[in-house]
């Protein structure tokens, strides 16, 4: 570019978002905005205003949930989570919990989808390029439905390959918090990326295991106790809740001996058998090489295989964590 | 809202937009955006596509230079810490530096403001809701010129009152980068708010002084010497970085000692006979009150009035940092 650059209508707005969506087609079904007052489904309309504070602020929250086999799986965790985040970040709500529920589901009604991700945000709203809510701002409230992340097959088959990352872990009460002020989390996984892995795991300030970019890090010993992670340095995954749980199933069959929810050092967490990385989007991964050295025998152990299995299994079973969703 | 939203169409996207900015009118002259190619000034097409990474993963950053008297303060500087930015967040620029610089001007010259802002930011792109660049992402490249965010006439009559914040300062390596990631700053002079008071200042984890939620802290000491934190764990603010060689002249007129760039302990800032904070918005305000405390004799002081001054004569004064804008 150089000169003075065209100033343009809205029709020139419209066709200038259809072209960017033409160069890099995007996998969104249906976006609903507070702002807006509905639902959109073509990605060329899915906007929000610049001033909003969630752009340039990063005054914002979000949570996600998966859509499986048309229903809505473990929604009031992450509603639950949803407003711990809010109050953390002094934002808001828009309306009732109920009023947000009921905008998640019937968005996922418009979109059709019925495998694949909801993603939803609160945002203190737009007005000007200030740092608290600007005068009359309403909250912000979005709701995307996706196909979700993908990711490849490889980590599956042959596990994960991560590293210690070299960024500083976020202050405990930052981190505990769903924001979208996710640039160390995205620093971390692009630092991996350029190692040629695929993502990092940050360690708290006492030396000790703290997180994956956007999954929690379980950790199985050679005397067969499956090791999380305490939560008050990191962000409490509802995934991980939810199968530290399911896991009692575990201990019962005799596949490990028990679970333990406290403080792992870096060096405890590098003599494990299994390690696996834990997320509502990426279910449960083992990771077989971690900062060059294998983990194991640097395959997916069993433990990891285990756990996989019964998330899938309360994910599709006719559990009391699944919401209907009116196609 | 209840029951199924409404699926809206391009116009009915268009129509929200313009009622958002009739219930809430904002004060936007112009809006450069490389997604859209061109320039707005209709306040209503001031949009992003929502899965840009800076708006759900914070991967932004920005920065603002004032506009004087129909020219452009500083500028350079805040190109320099732009590109420094970028770099500490594995942004790609858009363009090189001076295509960059051009649209800064351009967009200026656009919008016809004369005294005001430029607020400007660099993102990783849209695509998917993922943590790294999408496939295929090109980086988004953003200037909004506005009428400064407007500060009460009270902080430069009477000074502002502040308090030290209960929220923890961000790790160094995200404090010295002006990205996105502000929700801690903004956490900051909510609570400020809260208490009646103006705006707070980070502590670093060593106990000294760090910085204001978007503006530098200094201090004058009862032998008259101008202090400021180092630079490791804040962000270098163009400002006063400017703003301490300009002081120079007031050692030489006897009105300060020395200027002295070190650690603060909070014990020693609170024996401070000035406290001031500064920024490219704000200019020179001295702080009256701290946690309740008188500062000095609870008026702006000498010096900061002395460096207000200095600072409105460079903004005006026809020196090497002006860059004219072709309106």
């Amino acid at each position: 570019m150089s000169g003075r650059p065209p100033v343009l209508s809205a029709q020139n707005v419209l066709d200038g978002l259809k072209a960017l969506r033409e160069r890099q087609p995007v996998g969104f079904s249906a976006f609903f905005s507070s702002q807006l007052a509905g639902v959109v489904t073509d990605p060329a309309l899915m906007v929000l205003p610049f001033d909003d504070h969630m752009v340039h602020r990063g005054h914002g929250i979000f949570d996600t949930a998966g859509i499986v086999n048309g229903r809505i799986y473990d929604l009031e965790s992450h509603l639950d989570r949803f407003e711990r985040s809010a109050e953390n970040s002094r934002l808001q709500l828009w309306g009732s919990r109920e009023q947000m529920r009921e905008c998640i589901i019937q968005t996922t009604a418009v979109s059709g989808v019925r495998d694949g991700s909801i993603r939803y945000w609160l945002s203190s709203g737009t007005g000007n390029l200030g740092l608290s809510p600007a005068p009359g701002a309403e909250p912000g409230f979005f709701v995307m439905i996706f196909g979700g992340l993908s990711y490849p097959d490889r980590f599956y088959e042959e596990g994960m390959k991560v590293m210690t990352t070299t960024y500083p872990i976020k202050p405990a009460l930052y981190a505990v918090t769903k924001s979208t002020n996710y640039m160390p989390n995205t620093l971390m996984e692009m630092e991996a990326k350029e190692h040629g892995l695929d993502n990092g795991v940050f360690i708290d300030a006492n030396g000790n295991i703290g997180e994956g970019s956007n999954m929690n890090c379980a950790f199985v010993s050679h005397d067969g106790v499956l090791r999380h992670p305490r939560f008050d340095q990191i962000l409490t995954g509802c995934t991980i809740i939810r199968l530290l749980k399911l896991a009692e199933k575990l201990v019962h069959d005799g596949i490990i001996k028990s679970i333990d929810v406290a403080d792992i050092p870096v060096a405890e967490a590098k003599a494990c058998a299994e390690m696996m990385l834990i997320g509502s989007g990426i279910s449960v991964v083992a990771v077989a090489l971690k900062n060059g050295k294998k983990i194991g025998d640097g395959r997916p152990g069993k433990v990891s295989a285990a756990l996989g299995a019964l998330l899938k299994e309360d994910m599709r079973g006719g559990n009391d964590v699944l919401t209907d969703v009116p196609y």
